[in-house]
């Protein structure tokens, strides 16, 4: 019998690290392949940065609770947000989708409508894909092409020892978002007379279902001559992404549970869930604001900038990766990231 | 009640432009978006192109019959063939996969293979992806970003009236491929205990699970500095791609059915299945040959190449796209690419 390995065993970057670890770039315009938020081209006179994204019905979306022009929308955001985290404007995007016969031309018309408000609020244009059917629900792939000037690029791997640690906007609101649309949607399934209440939890709900991309700190970040030594995107929560930023700068992490932004909405419906809510910014997925690291004599140019928080140090990879609780305590944080498998 | 329009309605061709017709390029460096075999992105120095696929279980391939690493080479090269077809070359690719758990490690090793043996034999590099899981089956989307000279591109609605129509290698062999393979399968679902026998049909049945793109053509084309008027990849049939080329060039087409090369295996197969061999060249897909015009001037250009075939010429829009056949009758060709929904 042949040797099974279940993908398990391995966990999604395991995998990728896995699969792609033979690989050898035959081209001198690869610039950086697998393991950023997007690959880097070299096209002569700046770079182009290349990010794509797969988001399958049932696994990434429930169509239950999901419009389909949010999630038009969604999936654009998603893999601009990767764009944003190279410090590189996205240009270009295509959209390719797999879909059952149960979706009409009206329901595909609803998907492109957020794909086009998306094309428009963030100025860049759809230039291609693929349309073809799918035995079972709807496969969304968008591959998004962005460009940055060379000496502009942020990657992961560049912090140094001594850098401060930055976060973007609040964690935690797209994950508790999610809870209650699920909690919402068991109580409708036991009881379908029930009318969900959702008013009071616009701000969450809209984290989860209509998360937007930092478009506008990449801006600030230019206009203030800002490059961050490295940065990322928040998609699977603080703590896997500071992973990935220790790990490919080679460097470990002290972070001030007091630094990490978490909304006033965030803090009360984590407590309602009986969550901790720096948990839920540490573990919760889909925020897609920045977690990005500066050089400490640039603090100046991010001291009195909104929406952004200090929130720690890099430090050497010794030091492991810990979080400094308002109790007073040191955790070792971990990297929970998203366990589709 | 709400309006529900049928997909199959508008067919993919359709479906794709209703879709996207309201759409306005916001970027100046978008030259070409929807409707070529690639977008194309101005950066500068060159031309980026841009072509993506996506490949779905149970519609696109069969995992009864189709070796995961074949199926890893060949979702590369059907990437590759569009870039080829803008006279460009390709240098990277994003490979995204959704999965259920039934695939094993062992089994995406397999897969990779077949990519990583694309990559090799193409020189592009593997630069980026996703891998997540699905509910059911496994969908795959690629993405190839190539790069050509501003001067040299070559796109669908640049043919000339009294250009010559011109097709590489030949066709109809991976459709007869697959109908050999889907006999076999459906021999051995009705009595497991019979070996297929597929010896002797190596040439169709390679056809269809391992096609190549024709890098060595471009290349060559380089080597005589001739530049296509227009190209399109025959992925769908060459009855569909004319009606493209003609389409967005506004013109119509004379072809010779003499002038259509077809394989003796294929020849053979097709009357053994009792179908015309012009018909599986027309009408069937996935050869992934080259369909390109050039101007009656460059014909010393391609006269002593090999794998190339004069086959018509673009004629004015009013005269339709016909076929005249070896019977000396003057057959319209009717476009029929693949109808998935």
């Amino acid at each position: 019998m042949e040797n099974r390995t279940d993908v398990n065993e391995l966990g999604e970057f395991g995998l990728i690290d896995h699969l792609t670890k033979t690989f050898k770039n035959q081209n001198a315009s690869t610039i950086k392949g697998v393991g950023d938020d997007a690959a880097v081209i070299d096209n002569g006179k700046n770079f182009t940065v290349v990010s794509t994204d797969m988001l399958v019905e049932g696994i990434h979306f429930d169509m239950m609770y999901t419009p389909l022009k949010h999630l038009g929308y969604k999936a654009v955001v998603v893999n601009l947000s990767d764009i944003f985290a190279m410090n590189a404007q996205p240009k270009q995007i295509t959209v390719s989708i797999a879909l059952s016969n149960r979706f009409s031309v009206e329901a595909l018309e609803e998907f492109y409508g957020g794909i086009y408000k998306a094309c428009e609020r963030y100025g860049v244009d759809l230039v291609g894909g693929d349309t073809t059917s799918s035995p079972k629900g709807l496969i969304i792939s968008v591959t998004a092409i962005g460009e940055v000037d060379k000496d502009k690029i942020a990657y992961r791997s560049t912090a140094k020892e001594g850098d401060l640690i930055c976060i973007t906007g609040d964690l935690g609101a797209a994950y508790l978002g999610l809870q209650i649309l699920e909690r919402e949607k068991q109580i409708y399934l036991s009881n379908p007379g029930v009318k969900p209440d959702l008013e009071e939890q616009n701000y969450l709900i809209g984290r989860q279902l209509k998360p937007e991309a930092r478009a506008d700190l990449i801006a600030k970040f230019a206009k203030n001559k800002l490059v961050p030594t490295s940065m990322i995107d928040i998609s699977d929560g603080l703590a896997s992404e500071l992973f990935h930023l220790c790990k490919q700068s080679n460097l470990g992490a002290f972070v001030e549970e007091s630094g990490v932004p978490i909304h006033p909405d965030a803090e009360l419906m984590a407590i309602k869930f009986k969550m901790d809510p720096i948990t839920c910014a540490l573990s919760g997925g889909e925020d897609y604001e920045l977690l990005f690291t500066i050089d400490p004599k640039d603090v100046e140019k991010i001291k009195y900038l909104a929406d952004i928080y200090i929130a720690g140090e890099m430090v050497k990879k010794e030091e492991g990766i810990k979080l400094h609780t308002k109790g007073g305590n040191l955790h070792p944080i971990k990297a929970q990231g998203w366990k589709h498998f």
